[in-house]
């Protein structure tokens, strides 16, 4: 697992859930994935290219991400709407940017594409590469998620 | 709306069901998205970089896409299975190539990231960028699907 493309991509998760939200989440050990699939109420995904191509993902159950956009914006919110996905887009675009910054300290150049937001109960993501694909956990005291970072080699 | 971007897009969609599935697509007139929204059972997507950010999209209903992958395997496909998601993220891939090297005949050179397959009943698509979102209806005989191309600016 290479761990300057990985750490970056937690570090910069940490850091912009707390800036945003207010909400202090907890990075589990980052696992090489077995199974194919991210199973979510709500993702955020950009492609990657450059250095390395790929793709970053991060994805919400319901409870946990309309906990963390209620703190961002300071009220509470109940269902997953169009704000919530602009949210969610908002913040996989600032992961993305962060980790990428970083990784170019190590003279790895990469390029984000614009992101995509995906809703629906219990949808499923499928990173279309034989390459790794690292699933970080992280935990709130309201509710999981999961960045999945899926390279080519 | 960019010609010299879009009908690579669509020519390659139609190339590459004709000749990957043997289905006549049709494509209907191209237009500029007003709502933000792809919605549909099976989804890939492909982040693009280069002379132009964005993404290309590609959403199937079940019936059609059940159709396609039964005539690309030459054995009838009843359910959205991992076969369908690996099937969908070929055709992205080739999509995505195909109308890349087109482009590049312009001058335009694009990056393509790795596609990302969503599945899940009813998901829908949101591209984060102020852009424009360019929106490519096709009709088949057994179905209907949509090709979005959204770019940055």
């Amino acid at each position: 697992m290479d761990v300057t493309i990985i750490n970056p991509f937690l570090n910069a998760t940490l850091n912009v859930i707390e800036t945003m939200a207010f909400v202090k989440a907890k990075a589990e050990k980052p696992y090489l994935k077995k199974d194919n699939v991210a199973q979510g109420d709500v993702s955020g995904i950009v492609g990657i290219t450059g250095a390395v191509r790929g793709t970053v993902s991060i994805t919400f159950d319901e409870v946990s991400i309309l906990k963390i956009v209620s703190n961002m914006f300071g009220e509470e919110m109940k269902e997953i709407n169009h704000e919530i996905s602009d949210a969610v887009g908002e913040l996989t675009n600032m992961i993305s940017g962060q980790a990428r910054q970083e990784i170019e300290k190590t003279g790895k150049i990469l390029q984000g594409a614009i992101p995509t937001v995906v809703t629906g109960k219990n949808h499923k993501l499928i990173s279309m590469t034989k390459g790794p694909k690292i699933a970080i956990p992280f935990k709130t005291d309201t509710g999981r998620f999961t960045v999945e970072v899926c390279l080519e080699k």
